[in-house]
C-alpha cells in the first residue's frame, strides 16, 4: 500500500460499473420479452442464462427441507442469533403515525404506511449471501409489509443455494423464485402469471441486475443501485496495526475494484499497517483480488493532526468508517458523513456486516454525502392528513385566497371563496 | 365530465411527459457545457434561452429591496403566516439521532446528520410561484441544512418575480442567483466559479430541469421527478356538489395534462357535480385548460358502496385525496396510498397547497404506493452507529466468523480472529 502525506483534499478513486449501450440494450430486450411474454421469457431466459430447465420457478417442499441438511448446527445456530439482533434493532426503528390537535377542531399530521409488497433480490451462485437476505427481508417485515417476494438464481442443478435457502425460510419468506438477473427484475417489476408486481425491489447483484433495476426505477421504487464496496479506518497510534491491516484486507477481498484507506495521525502506525498487510495478504485465498483492490483503490494517508484526518473523512464520506482512536466517541459529533460508523478497537467491520443488527446496505461512492444506510422507513411511505376546522378555514380563507391568486390560479381562490363559512355546523 | 358506473379495477390515465431524445441531448450538452466552462457557459446559455445579458447573476440590494415595493401589505402578511404555518409542521418532524446501550457496554445507534448543502430552483416567468420556494427552503432549514442556494431563471427585464424575490428573503435565503433551466441544475450539481455545487436538487420545472435532474442524479441528490398533479375526491351524499366542483376545477386549472376525479357512493351527486362543473367552468379565466383537462383526464365514478369506492381510491393512490364524506376520519384506516388526504368539507385541497403545513410536494402517477411528501427526513441523513465491545465481541466472535466462512469470506474472519479477546483491557 502506498503511504502518502495528507496534504491537500482527498477523495477515493471511484469507478463505478455503468454498463456498455449492449448490456444496456440487452437488458431493456429482456426486460420487454417478460413484460410481453410472462412466463415462458422467464423459462426461455433462464435456459439461456442459467443453463437449466425448470419444470417450475417455485420451490418444492423437499427442496425447501434439503436444505437444512446441508447446513450445520453451528452455522444454524449463527444465523439464527444474527436474525435476532438485526431484528431486534430494526424494530427500533419503526416509527408511528402522529398528528397534533390545534383549539379549534384542526388536526395535522403523517400517517406511516408499510408498503403493501417488496421484492427482494439475492445474487446466486459462488456469491451466496445469507446474509443480504436478512438484510433485506427483516426491514421489509419489521415495516409491515404484507407480501414479500425472493427471486434468486438457480444453480445449474435447477437448485438455489442451501444456505440461502435455509435463512428466507427462517425468516419466513414463502415466495421464493428460482429466477435471477434482468429477467428477475422484470418479473417482480410488472408480474407474470406466477411471479406476483411488486412496489419495491432491494438487493444486489451484478451488473445486469443494476442495469434492470434503473430501468424499472419509477415504476417500481428501487434501493440504491450499490458502487464497489469502501472501507476508511481513522486511527491514532493506539490502534494495534495487525487489526487495521486485517480490517482494510476484509474489504479488499471483496472485489477488484473494493477501496480500503488507512487515514492516520501516526507515521509509525502506517509503516507497520503497510508492513502487517503484505504480511497478512500472503496467506489469503483471495490473495488476488485483495492485491489488485489495495493495488488501485488502497492508500495509507499520513495527516498532521486529527483535524486534517477527520476533514479528510467527512471528503471521503465513506460507506465503513472504523474509528479506531483512544476516545473514537469523541469524534463522532466531527463526523458528516459515513454510511456505518463503527466505534473501537472490537468493531471491525465485519460485526456489522453479519451481526451487530444495523443494516449493511449502506450510500457508496460518496454518496453517504445524502444517502443513509437502508432502514424500516425505506419499505414505508408517509401519507400528509389534513383536517382543517370550519373555524380554521374562516380565519385563514383570505390568506389563502391571496396566495392563490397571487400565483395566478383563479380557481384555487374560488374553491376556498365557494365554501359557505357562515351558519351551518361544521363538518 | 363523464360519469362512470365502477366495476372492475381502475387506474388515472397518467401521461407522462419523458422528453424527445433531442431534448435530452440538448439537456446533456448544456450540462457538459457548463461543467467545462463555467461561468462563461451560464451566460451564454442565459442570453440564449432567456434572451437576457447579465453583468452578474447575483441579485443586487436594490433589487431585493425594489421587489418588497411590489408586493401589497396584504400578500406579505399572507405569505408570512403561510410560512409560520408551514415551519410548525415541518418542526415536528424533525428527528433526533439514537442510540441504546446493551449491559457488555455495546453501543448501537442512528446519527441523523443534515446534508451540508441543498439547491432550490424556482421556476419563474409567469408560474412564479412563492408556494413553491417555501415548501422547499423551510424543510432544508429545518433539518438544519447550513447552506442553501437558490435559481430560478430572469426575466425578459433580467429580474426575478418580486414575489419569488420577497418570499426568499423573508425565508433568510441569501445565496440567489438568476440562471434557469438545464444549465442551472448543472451549476448546482457542479458548481462554476460563482454558484456553489450542493449536495442535494429539488424543485420544480419544466421538461429541460426534469431531464437535467434525471442526468445529475447519482452526483447529487435530487427530489422526485413531478409527473401532473392529480385529485381525487372520495365523496358520499353529505357532499355539498359546488364545493367538490370547485375543488376538481380547482386542480384543472393546472395543466392540460392535470386529473381531477370524483369517486362516490351516490349516483345523485354524481350529476350534481357534473351540472356544477359545467357552470363554475365558465367564467374560469383558465377555462381552456381546465376544459381539456376535464375532457382528457377526468372522471366521475359511482361506486356501489364505500368499501369498493375506498379500494378504488387505493387503485388510483392519487397525489391528492379529498375526503368529503360524513365521518371521514373513519375511512382513514383503509386509505393506504395517497400522497396527501385532506378530510372533511373545509379542507380543500388549496388549504394544503399553502397554508396548513404538510408540504406540497407530493408523489404523482401512483408513486404514493411507495413515495412520501417532501420532508425534512430528505434534507438529513442516517449513518448507522456500532460501537461493540470486549465481552460482546467475545461472546459473537464465533458465530461472526462462522458467517463469514459460510459466505466464503476467509479475511472477513481473519478480522475478527486477529483480535486479542484475552487478557488487556477493552477499548
Amino acid at each position: 500500500m502506498k503511504i502518502i502525506e495528507l496534504t491537500g483534499s482527498v477523495s477515493l478513486r471511484r469507478d463505478v460499473e455503468s454498463g456498455t449501450s449492449e448490456q444496456t440494450k440487452a437488458v431493456k430486450s429482456v426486460i420487454e420479452q417478460v413484460q410481453t411474454e410472462g412466463d415462458r421469457a422467464l423459462r426461455t431466459l433462464t435456459e439461456r442464462f442459467d443453463g437449466v430447465t425448470l419444470p417450475r420457478f417455485t420451490v418444492s417442499e423437499d427442496e425447501k427441507k434439503e436444505a437444512y441438511e446441508n447446513v450445520s448446527d453451528r452455522e444454524l445456530s449463527a444465523l439464527r442469533n444474527a436474525i435476532r439482533r438485526i431484528r431486534a434493532f430494526h424494530e427500533r426503528q419503526l416509527r408511528e403515525s402522529w398528528f397534533f390537535t390545534e383549539e379549534d377542531g384542526t388536526i395535522l399530521g403523517q400517517k406511516i404506511t408499510p408498503l403493501d409488497s417488496a421484492g427482494v433480490y439475492v445474487p446466486g451462485g459462488k456469491a451466496a449471501y445469507p446474509s443480504t437476505i436478512m438484510m433485506n427481508v427483516i426491514p421489509a417485515q419489521v415495516a409491515g409489509v404484507k407480501r414479500i417476494v425472493m427471486a434468486s438464481p438457480p444453480g445449474k442443478d435447477g437448485k438455489l443455494n442451501a444456505a440461502v435457502l435455509v435463512t428466507a425460510q427462517e425468516l419466513g419468506v414463502e415466495e421464493i423464485f428460482k429466477i435471477g438477473g434482468a429477467q428477475a427484475i422484470a418479473a417482480l417489476a410488472y408480474g407474470t402469471e406466477t411471479v406476483p408486481a411488486v412496489d419495491k425491489i432491494t438487493g444486489p447483484g451484478n451488473i445486469f441486475v443494476a442495469l434492470a433495476k434503473r430501468e424499472v426505477f419509477g415504476h417500481v421504487d428501487i434501493d440504491m443501485i450499490a458502487g464497489p464496496s469502501e472501507i476508511v479506518v481513522l486511527a491514532d497510534e493506539t490502534a494495534p496495526p495487525e487489526y487495521v491491516a486485517a480490517d482494510l484486507l476484509s474489504q479488499a477481498e471483496h472485489d477488484e475494484m473494493a477501496s480500503s484507506v488507512l487515514v492516520t495521525t501516526s507515521k509509525a502506525l502506517a509503516e507497520k499497517v503497510k508492513e502487517e498487510v503484505e504480511k497478512q495478504l500472503d496467506s489469503l485465498p483471495k490473495k488476488d483480488i485483495a492485491t489488485s483492490s489495495l493495488e488501485n483503490y488502497g492508500a495509507i494517508y499520513v495527516a498532521q493532526d486529527m483535524a486534517k484526518a477527520v476533514e479528510a473523512v467527512n471528503e471521503l464520506a465513506p460507506e465503513h468508517l472504523q474509528v479506531m482512536t483512544e476516545k473514537p466517541e469523541m469524534l463522532l459529533g466531527k463526523i458528516r458523513h459515513a454510511g456505518a460508523i463503527f466505534l473501537g478497537h472490537y468493531s471491525p467491520e465485519p460485526v456489522g456486516d453479519y451481526f451487530a443488527g444495523p443494516n449493511h446496505i449502506l450510500p457508496t461512492n460518496g454518496t453517504a454525502r445524502f444517502s443513509s444506510p437502508l432502514t424500516v422507513d425505506d419499505f414505508t411511505k408517509k401519507s400528509s392528513i389534513i383536517s382543517y376546522s370550519k373555524e380554521a378555514f374562516a380565519r385563514d380563507r383570505e390568506d389563502i385566497m391571496t396566495i392563490a391568486r397571487l400565483e395566478g390560479l383563479e380557481a384555487h381562490a374560488r374553491s376556498i371563496e365557494v365554501r359557505n363559512i357562515k351558519g351551518e355546523e361544521s363538518k
